[in-house]
């Protein structure tokens, strides 16, 4: 009898009470490990979540999350070897350990660089603009999300033991709540192995990162409001979930993906002779097999114009007799087994169902010849190609969880757009076409029905391929579909982590704001230095939120226009041509150019000898409001709005507020100065 | 026997066949109208939006259903007073029905003006940036949303028969989405009559707007996964709804606003002198009196430091004997009736609950003085204040939806914060407080916990009154809450119409995701005139998104630096001082203003004649990646991004891809211009 495998739980390694169930190896039937959560406290867990967890959590930045996100990251390349080597028991080759150990460590990569860059160092991101919620200014609203004092449980499923894990704990993490990961019992040794490496790397908070091998019964029970349950896998277990009386009843956020029935698109444009033929045809046969086509994104259907539905039937079939089937290990193996021989049960039983409208052209459900494996032990499976009838009904209602795809025919573009949304809601669709009319049309009428749509052509097919085509999600792109797939969303770049957070409307006066977001807000007070000290003479050590410099005035003269106007080469009529100028319906006469504005503006608040502040390095949301006329006098007030250090440098970025005024006091032109400044100066 | 009100469906007005149920005045107890849906084909109904009505919205960009949103307002600003005059009969008075009323017409107001502002004048938004999937750019990722070929059923509360239905019309309609709306039977005469001049009107598509008197029995089971269901209500009735099996299975998504248990809360910092107790006891007052407490976000529980909880509770006792109870048609009347016995009785055995650790310290349940009305008949209760004991649990769980509030005192930040969370989830929080630490704790301790939070002090005390207080859901901030709030969201600008549309990422390259969005994408073909006609000289009637220039190229000399440094002023030592500009760890010696370098951009690329470009309205992310140093040459290319026609003017907005490149063609600069475009020139 193997080992047990244990959880990771209220910080210590838990074996459970019992002998457990056992796991086995896809490939050769030997126990691999046995699976039990008996005797667990599971109340403890998410109390442990919720108070270690939280507690340690909830005071680290965005930044800094991020910054442990990729060390862990960097810590799991290191152990990659182990991995894959483990990995070759789910039934995995190691392309299709790639998709999951590389895949997995690439999201974390993603998603923590994600962070560093678009949100805040700081534990509060605002979300939108300021709203004015009074003529005076007095008071004022703004979205921000905030981190929930609950735990992430992920419920996860068996074909993704690594990438399933990471990809739902990063946006988790990096959203300030502690994860408590249950993976699926056929491949939970694997998710195990990348849970003991990191807690063993100490890199991650204690409470931050809990393990549940075994059953979950009782675990949402011990849920509430502030947690969420992330749940990948079949919709009946999501129906199931979707039940519970917490989730009905008592707050739990749900969110689910659940395999779909995608279809990949044919193009009606494309004929025989174009190369898109032959993508579609390698797109289909990579999705059927990869992963013995255990994917949720995987393409069910294959959708064909039906004068071509032939000929790609047979370029098809063709391909799938050149893939090779057997022990992973094995470099002449191009497709493994499926998880378990229980799973293969299930897929026959799905094919025998689509049979009912469709015949099979290619694979036989009984058998398939093998490469140094065992028919008798391991779970294998002939990739299964079916042709479905006019008016099939299975195709599109039937999912087998792999390698099995049904070519579907149709007539006409609105046909395809109609006979891709008979899948209900999918994760994912892809369109083979060269004609950009086609590509509007099919995606535009296809979108509402989909989480993603790859558009494949001679253009993009090998940058396509590398970012790994149809089935793959990406870390920056979302993740989920409407519908029968579960109508969750997951990663997306930050939009994962959003997920994760609350977002509130507040209302306050501009001073509250600031105080509350800690970015300074329109209307709040401005702090001149008692001292006249020029904000650019400080550090970030000294430098707070709302200092700020009030210029003094300059007059803008017809001769600075006109000088500007051939200096610069700007000789655009309304500086330079007063008949014209005064034609035009917003000006009515020569106006300074807003590029002028900008620069003599920059001349009325800049400190110019060299101290802290480095570099200016862009300009957000200018808006010129209105016209400088020769002879108006302008002042500048900069503002300092928000300040971020950066983690892994000696300075910060500085977003500053600039307003120009003229003489009535009416604002002339607002816009954002983005500076960097060292954290200390002298250095 | 009054006459039946009648449902909207399939394109006529439906009479039921039977007799139906009685609604009653509120006041007087006499029969105001017959509700029922016998015989309504809901099935038809359902299929009548996704066909006529989805026909007939789909085609319409978000500018062009903001104008029609626009129309209808106005149209109903007409009719207010007949709407007026009605809202009595619901026991309103005449400030009651002001929030119902013209809070919701000013609420589509402000949604087809976020619309019109906020979203493009197209079908199809997008979502973020653009995210580059490949090394080379031939392979890119953009999120976009779309419209769903689904309805929007709205299942309402009965308490703001006109503000509940506008506010969920407005962001669905502006998404695309046909509208079914169930009003609650008490108050739907008021709906009804809103209904019926909007489709008087004809300003609306057909197909778009449908309505249904009477029980919604079985119409969940007609909807599928594109229709999207937005419940306002009790939590118990939620709970039925997501138990819905096309909840649960169909992929019919659900939304949903619940009675919550909202607190207010006063700062620790204020003291029986300070202005900010006496706006917490006003607001108070306001939010247990307005609409006789009948709002899902009056304030339930009255969170006040321990040693003011008396000082606090006796100056509410002491205001609340100044409100008159009566028919609310009297000037002398304050607070109306609840909106039938049967919800009074729900009321009283709410309190009675509450008693069992509260005690009533003003108002009796069974009594109250009336104004002009008859006790007998009409749906009156006295406002009831009780103050909670130790640790009671009561007020923490039970809701009376009227004119109820309990005092509860705290011990300190952290147990105001926790007793707010006791809530499980509210729609809004307030917290009275001058203390910007005070408020930045509190705030962001309980904003997980709440969909909105306002904080009140004597700054923004007038204007927040103005925009209604705690209690009013402001049309451009978001309104809902997790938890027991109900966990859905609404308004909020246009993040209430992006609930309504599918977010769908679109992998594809650079060439077709231009097709696909009509926005020219990074990396797509340029177009440059065969004639070499520049593009400022076409007007929007022939400019198209792909346009460009590109420009001759000019070097910048060091006199050119010196110059501009001395003409504006910004002699910053990086363009002024070798020596220091040496030191400088970003430039390594002189460089070129940014400002500098984009004003040369504009002379390079600007056509100066009078034409069809009316000006240079702004600048958007403008970045500068690369110093450019004396004696190097610079180049711009400009090319038309996006094309927005304004509906009601003759022009438009041209937003510009500008990318400024060097000699070896790194990129210096890149940013968005925004001009202004004729629609036609020669006008």
């Amino acid at each position: 009898m193997t080992a047990l495998l244990e959880s990771y739980a209220s910080g210590r390694w838990f074996c459970a009470d019992d002998d457990g169930q056992p796991v086995r190896d896809a490939v050769t039937g030997e126990e691999v490990a046995r699976v039990s959560a008996a005797g667990l406290d599971l109340g403890a867990m998410v109390a442990h979540g919720r108070t270690v967890g939280v507690a340690a959590l909830a005071p680290l930045t965005f930044h800094e999350r991020a910054g442990l996100l990729k060390a862990v990251a960097k810590h799991l390349t290191d152990h990659k070897d182990e991995l894959y080597e483990l990995s070759f028991r789910t039934g995995a080759t190691r392309r299709d350990s790639a998709v999951d150990i590389d895949g997995g460590i690439g999201t974390v990569f993603s998603i923590a660089s994600k962070g560093t860059r678009e949100l805040p160092n700081d534990t509060v991101h605002l979300d939108g603009g300021l709203e004015r919620l009074g003529r005076e200014g007095t008071f004022v609203g703004q979205h921000v999300w905030t981190s929930r004092p609950g735990v992430a449980v992920q419920v996860n499923a068996f074909n993704f033991p690594v990438w399933g894990f990471l990809e739902k704990l990063a946006p988790a993490f990096l959203a300030g709540s502690p994860t408590i990961v249950k993976p699926a019992a056929q491949t939970a040794y694997l998710t195990e192995l990348v849970v003991r490496r990191i807690i063993e790397s100490g890199l991650l908070p204690e409470g931050s990162l809990q393990l549940l091998c075994g059953s979950p019964a009782g675990l949402l029970d011990e849920l509430t409001v502030q947690d969420r349950v992330a749940f990948t896998g079949s919709a009946h277990t999501a129906g199931l979930l979707r039940n519970h009386t917490q989730v009905l009843h008592g707050g739990v956020e749900l969110t689910v993906e659940a395999d779909s029935l995608n279809c990949s698109i044919l193009g009606p444009d494309v004929s025989a002779d174009d190369p898109e033929l032959d993508l579609f045809v390698k797109a289909v046969v990579a999705e059927m097999t990869v992963k013995a086509g255990q994917k949720c994104t995987a393409i069910r259907r294959v959708l064909v114009p039906r004068a071509l539905a032939g000929t790609v039937t047979d370029a098809i079939a063709a391909r799938l007799a050149t893939i090779t089937v057997g022990d992973p290990r094995s470099t002449d193996v191009r497709m493994g087994a499926l998880v378990s021989l229980e799973q293969r049960d299930e897929v026959r039983k799905a094919i025998q169902s689509l049979r009912a409208s469709a015949e099979i052209v290619f694979g036989d459900p009984d058998h398939v010849d093998l490469v140094d494996a065992d028919a008798e032990r391991g779970a294998f499976l002939s990739p299964v190609l079916l042709r479905a009838a006019d008016g099939a009904v299975e195709p599109h209602d039937v999912e087998p969880f792999g390698p099995v795809s049904t070519v579907v025919a149709y007539d006409g573009v609105d046909d395809a757009i109609a006979l891709a949304a008979r899948g209900k809601g999918s994760l994912v669709g892809s369109l083979v076409t060269h004609d950009p009319d086609v590509a509007r049309r099919v995606v535009l009428g296809a979108a509402p029905w989909h989480g993603r749509i790859l558009v494949l052509d001679r253009d993009d097919a090998r940058e396509a391929a590398a970012a790994g085509g149809h089935g793959s999600p990406l870390p920056v792109l979302a993740h989920g579909g409407p519908g029968r797939a579960g109508g969750g969303e997951e990663l997306g770049g930050i939009r994962g982590v959003l997920h994760h957070l609350q977002r509130t409307a507040i209302q306050a006066s501009p001073d509250m704001l600031t105080a509350i977001t800690g970015r300074w807000t329109t209307g709040a007070q401005r702090t001149e230095d008692p001292d006249g000290t020029h904000p650019f003479r400080k550090s970030l050590a000294t430098l707070r939120v709302g200092d700020t410099i009030a210029s003094a005035s300059r007059r803008v003269t017809r001769a600075d226009i006109d000088h500007f106007a051939e200096f610069t080469g700007d000789t655009f009529y309304a500086h330079t041509d007063p008949e014209a100028a005064a034609a035009n319906p917003l000006f009515g006469g020569i106006v300074a150019h807003g590029y002028l504005v900008v620069s003599l503006a920059a001349g009325l608040f800049v400190d110019p000898d060299p101290g802290p502040v480095l570099a200016n390095f862009g300009v957000d949301h200018l808006r010129f409001l209105t016209p400088v006329k020769a002879d108006d006098t302008i002042a500048v007030t900069l503002t300092v709005k928000q300040i971020t250090p950066r983690t892994s440098a000696d300075y910060g970025e500085v977003r500053w507020d600039a307003v120009v005024t003229n003489a009535d006091d009416e604002p002339v032109a607002t816009y954002d100065v983005l500076t960097l400044v060292a954290k200390q100066w002298p250095a």
